[in-house]
C-alpha cells in the first residue's frame, strides 16, 4: 500500500508574522508521515521592491516579472524565506531542504504566452520529475518549495506557489497517497466573510458553482479553488482550505477543519 | 573500494563574471564522478549593500556580519546566486541542490567567539553531517553549497567558504577518497606573481614555511592555504589549487595543473 505524503502550501500572511510563522513550522515539524512545503511570497519582496527602486506591478493579483524583479524574489523566495524556514526547521529536528523546480531538475515550466498579458519572467508549470522528488522523500528529507521553476534551459522563472503546491500533489500520485493542504488565515471557504461559523465544509462542483453565482466566493480564492479542484481532480486522496493554525489538528488529531473539496457531488 | 568525490570551491571572481561562470559550470557538469560545489558572493553583496545603505566593513579580508548584512547574503548566496548556479547546472542535465549548511542538516557551526574581533553573525564549523550528504549524492544529486550554515538552533551563520569546502572533503573521507579543488584566478601558487611560469608544483610544509618567510606568499592566499593543508592532514587524498579553467583537464584529462598541496615533505 502506497504510503500518505502531505503536501502543505502556507501563504504570504503566514511568512509575513515571525511568530506566526515559527508556530506553524513548530506544528509542521510535528507531522512524522512524509511531507513536502510549498511556500509564497509574502510582502517582503514587495518591501525590498520599493528599497532598491524597483517598480512592481500586479496584474489580477499576479506580479509582473521583469529581470529586475526576478533577480530579486530569488534572492526573497530563494534565499531569505527558504534559508530561515529550513534553520527553523532544522531546530525542530526536520532535514528539510530549501529548494526551487531548477533544485534536483524536479519541476519544469514553460514562459506564459505574452498575450493577452506579458507577465515577463513568468512560468506555467509543463512537468514535475516526480522520481526526483520521491528520491528526496525516501531518503528522509523534506522538500520545501519557493514559487521559482526553470525552463530546463537555465532560466529560472516566478511560479504560482498554490498551483505548484497542487501540481506536486498530482505528479506525485503514482507513488504516494497524496494530500494537499492550503493553508491561509481564514478558518476555510466562508459564506459570509464576517461569520466564522459560515465555514463551508466540504466544496464539491455543485455547491462551489451555487456560491459563485450567489457572488459568495471572495474572487482573490477563485484561482486557489481552481488548483484544488484540479488537485482533487487529478487523483490527489484529499484536498483542504484551512487555517494554518488548524492544520496539526486535522493531520495529526485527525480532527475536522476547514473546507474540504471534493468532486463527489452529494 | 571507496569512490573517488570531488569537492570543488570557486571564488568571487568566477562568481562574478557570467560568461566565466557559464564556461566553469559547463566544464564542472562534465565530471561524472560524485561532486559538491562550494561557491563565494563575489562583489554581488557588496554591490546591494550599497543599493540598501547597508554599511559594510571588512576585517582582515572577512565581512563583519551584522543582522541586515546577514539577510543580504542569505539572499544573495543562498538566493541569486545558488538558485542560478542550480539553474545553469540543471541546463547541463545535472540535478544540483541549491544549499546552505541549515539544508539537510548538514553542517552546523558555532558563533565565532566575540573577541578580539565580533564579526557578528559569523559561525566556525563545528560538524559536518557527513552521512546526510552522502545520501543525496548516493541518490544522484549534487550538492551545491553557499556560505551559510546554521547554529542547529534556528539561527544562519555566514561561514567562510574556504574553510566550508575543506571541512566538507574532511568530513567525507569515511565515505570517498575525497579530492578537494580551490580555483581562482591564478594558475596556481606562484613565486612571482607576475610570471605566470613561476606557478610552484607542489606545496609541502617545508617549501611553504620558506616561501612565507621569503614573502612569496600573497597574505591573501595564506587562510585559502591553511584550509588546504588542514584538509590534507585530515586525509583529503589530492588537493590542489588552480585556475578555474584547468579544472575539467585536470580532472578529466589527468593532466598537470596548479599547485598541489601535499604533507610528503621530500
Amino acid at each position: 500500500m502506497k504510503k500518505p505524503l502531505h503536501i502543505i502550501k502556507i501563504g504570504g500572511n503566514v511568512i509575513d508574522d515571525a511568530d506566526e510563522l515559527n508556530r506553524f513550522l513548530a506544528d509542521f515539524s510535528k507531522i512524522k508521515e512524509d511531507k513536502i512545503l510549498v511556500h509564497g511570497g509574502g510582502k517582503l519582496a514587495t518591501k525590498l521592491a520599493a528599497q532598491l527602486g524597483i517598480p512592481q506591478k500586479m496584474v489580477e493579483g499576479r506580479r509582473i516579472t521583469d529581470a529586475n524583479t526576478l533577480e530579486l524574489i530569488t534572492m526573497v523566495y530563494g534565499g531569505l524565506i527558504s534559508k530561515n524556514i529550513v534553520a527553523d526547521l532544522a531546530n525542530h529536528g526536520n532535514a528539510a531542504l530549501g529548494l526551487s523546480g531548477a533544485d534536483a531538475m524536479s519541476i519544469t515550466s514553460k514562459f506564459r504566452p505574452k498575450k493577452p498579458i506579458d507577465f515577463g519572467f513568468v512560468g506555467d508549470v509543463e512537468e514535475v520529475h516526480a522520481a526526483n522528488i520521491t528520491k528526496l522523500l525516501q531518503s528522509g528529507f523534506i522538500p520545501v518549495y519557493c514559487a521559482l521553476t526553470h525552463d530546463g534551459k537555465g532560466q529560472l522563472l516566478n511560479t504560482n506557489a498554490d498551483t505548484l503546491a497542487a501540481v506536486i500533489a498530482s505528479a506525485l500520485g503514482g507513488d504516494y497517497r497524496c494530500k494537499l493542504y492550503y493553508c491561509f488565515e481564514k478558518k476555510g471557504v466562508m459564506e459570509d466573510v464576517d461569520d466564522t461559523n459560515s465555514v463551508v465544509s466540504e466544496l464539491n462542483p455543485t455547491n462551489y458553482a451555487a456560491l459563485k453565482a450567489k457572488g459568495k466566493i471572495f474572487e482573490g480564492m477563485i484561482p486557489k479553488l481552481d488548483n484544488a479542484f484540479s488537485a482533487v481532480q487529478n487523483g490527489v486522496e484529499e484536498t483542504y482550505i484551512l487555517q494554518a493554525k488548524d492544520l496539526s489538528s486535522l493531520i495529526i488529531k485527525k480532527k475536522n477543519h476547514g473546507t474540504r473539496i471534493t468532486d463527489q457531488t452529494v
